[in-house]
């Protein structure tokens, strides 16, 4: 473990790229652009592409709708939507001020992913109109990543928008928070060797991402009553009649399903002999207390991800017992990192025109990535790879595109082989026109 | 003029582009892609464009709303929108069938104005929910072109728009095709010696394009009185009370205010003696007959811009004693291309940063447009500058930009030469990446 921070000495660290954000975001006027990714060798070439020529594939898709998938970059469009309702830490900023996450986030689709992600900031913040909206704009799109939208409209724009759409609609603070925690908590059950079913684990928060950790990992071989989460209000029981209330029914089923032994009380009551805990609760230190986390079971894993502080300092949970800790930040070890899932879990999706991403489908993404760091050697200090280990993206898109394969979600069939080599290339060639842009001059380098 | 060639013999000059579209098409699976236009020189560089750094950025805009023309890519993102109504000359062929052509779009944004647009085709055709749509998108974009939207919803569109929104809105066939028609007229009075305020015209068709045209010809100085139109029940005049009813007022107005002689009947009655003709109309050959050209006043300017093939063939127009003769298409001299306006239009009013697009400004950009042509030098074959000629559009841009200026529609004030600097510079780097990408390797050529 890193030698220890105070708070103060930790949020500073982030006044860095605060301030290389202030001076270089208006250096370049915005972080993407469109480009044409068809030959222009000539002024000629344009009657190829714009009228005359392009009735033909027009034509082709209005007797073949499938053929949009080969005439265009739909296969390879995701739109990136957000009502600016909750974006990062900042809350309800607007549409108009979330677009600079956007756009960042765009740049990390196709720089690790080769996604071409657009950012759509949307001017209403109504539920059912966001709905309609991302119904209306889906000829353009392979895929839709919600982003930084508030709860619960999150929880139905996702759902409604999964059962009604015939593209991937995705919410990565759900599904994407879910595999790379799962991930995680793959690896640091080998590194204690302990199994899935047999494990107790305490869920500190019941947010969005808590509640989609909870679903994936159930249906990953977790059992259900094997977990005991804790909202604001305490632990999720039986008796939690204020749960059996319309809009809070996937808490309510977790009352039903979840915490056999009937425990109650809180954050304390639910970590005590736990072997695991996972914590997407409340920024610290302090949530959480060391000496909570020393009544857990020997070996503790303990994921504690509220950023930009987390629930306890790392240090202190080590101190009183946990063998394996993993955080939401760069600067400790075991980043639980959503951009280890995104880019590559839709280049998967979009590489066999997926109609929907099944939570299936993110398992076998977080299954890879828990191979991929364990084929390099796990241990306490690396149950997950870092985003710089690029080769993580190709092997989930691969594991991804065979899962829907088998699902029967895909429109496109392909071989592993001929995934893989796709994946890597479209991933790679992403990269090196970056690194040519800055070597050419397109893109400066924006140096004091 | 070139030699003659029959209907079969120019139609067949498209089957080239098509056999090479259906080909290119699916080889490049899309035209489009999305790009970093910041530096990523390690991964670290993404936390200044993602979490933590770029939440400054982030609560900048939420302060000062106008500062996301500063730290995104707003102030050059245009929405290229399409409900896939009326696609070039196909029909209602629905937004996934028009996307090859928006794609298209995009990539001559891109080429010839350094534009970075982006193809929205929306899976509805309702008028009151396309605008709304509009509406919602506009977070992220500096501009919205409107593109192959059936009318008369096209005119409710856009009219409401412009009037509810504050970025430019535009419909490239009413304000892009009035620009080019407007610069190719005030060059071909220049070679014949005649005057705004004099020539009588004639305008045979009263769609969207000739009555957008006709609006900008008023506004730069051409007598509305001296004007004659002509819709498929004849000549417009004051008697025309079909006209006189709901959704028909913009005809009706012309009724009142055009055609001071009071004419009636048909296209030849309309055309007889008139100085100029602006047909965009049906497709000919046939529309419009030799005779009735032979009626026009000595020197006579024929525009005959139906598309694939004009009104009445230009050989037959000039033995009819047509002194200068424009068409639609590539293959004759004097191609009204729209593609000589939008990029250089939308160019200048995105560096100001424009709340709208005044029909001043399109005439500021005609006028330029005509002068690029005068400076190279006038002639019966040569009244409009072709799109290899790219220089026209840095100036189109500064005409636009200082008339937006001028006019108070700018957030942003810039000096002509700042701004012709910046416009010639962004296009420059447009033309040279795609070039490069060529060169590299990141585009293929997709030859046979």
């Amino acid at each position: 473990m890193k030698k220890k921070m105070n708070v103060e000495e930790l949020l500073a660290k982030a006044t860095k790229p605060n301030a290389d954000a202030m001076r270089l975001h208006p250096f370049y006027r915005g972080k993407l652009e469109v480009s044409p990714k068809c030959r222009i060798k000539d002024y000629d070439d344009f009657a190829i592409w714009y009228t005359p020529g392009v009735a033909a594939p027009c034509l082709d898709i209005k007797k073949n709708p499938e053929k949009v998938f080969e005439h265009t970059n739909k296969g390879n469009f995701v739109a990136i939507i957000s009502d600016g309702s909750r974006v990062l830490g900042l809350g309800d900023i607007g549409p108009h001020a979330a677009l600079p996450v956007m756009e960042g986030k765009a740049i990390i689709f196709k720089y690790l992913g080769g996604v071409d992600a657009f950012p759509v900031c949307v001017g209403t913040k109504d539920t059912e109109e966001i709905i309609k909206f991302c119904k209306q704009i889906e000829p353009t799109f392979g895929g839709i990543n919600l982003e930084d939208i508030a709860k619960p409209k999150c929880f139905t724009i996702l759902d409604r928008l999964r059962a009604e759409m015939n593209i991937p609609v995705w919410h990565d603070d759900q599904q994407g928070t879910a595999a790379i925690t799962l991930a995680g908590l793959i690896n640091a059950l080998k590194v204690v060797g302990k199994s899935r079913k047999d494990v107790l684990i305490s869920m500190i928060g019941a947010g969005a991402s808590n509640i989609a950790i909870s679903r994936m990992m159930i249906t990953a071989g977790f059992p259900a009553e094997n977990i005991i989460m804790v909202d604001t209000q305490g632990i999720l029981h039986k008796g939690r009649k204020d749960l059996d209330t319309p809009g809070n029914e996937t808490k309510w089923k977790m009352c039903l399903n979840s915490n056999r032994e009937g425990r109650t009380g809180g954050i304390p009551e639910a970590i005590k002999g736990t072997h695991v805990c996972v914590a997407l609760s409340t920024p610290g230190p302090g949530v959480i207390k060391k000496e909570w986390i020393a009544t857990m079971e020997k070996d503790a894993i303990v994921f504690v991800c509220a950023n930009p502080v987390p629930e306890i300092w790392p240090w202190e949970a080590e101190e009183a017992g946990a063998r394996i800790v993993a955080t939401g930040r760069s600067d400790f070890p075991n980043q639980v990192n959503n951009s280890l899932g995104f880019p590559g879990i839709f280049r998967g999706a979009l590489d066999i025109a997926a109609k929907t991403i099944t939570d299936e489908m993110c398992i076998a993404a977080a299954e890879e990535l828990a191979k991929c760091a364990e084929d390099k050697g796990l241990s306490e200090q690396y149950i997950i790879p870092s985003m710089s280990e690029w080769d993580i993206f190709p092997r989930e898109a691969v594991a991804v595109a065979m899962k829907g394969i088998e699902q029967g979600v895909a429109r496109i069939v392909k071989t592993k082989e001929e995934l893989y080599d796709h994946a890597y290339k479209i991933i790679k060639r992403s990269q090196e026109m970056v690194t040519a842009h800055m070597k050419d001059g397109f893109v400066l380098m924006g140096e004091e």
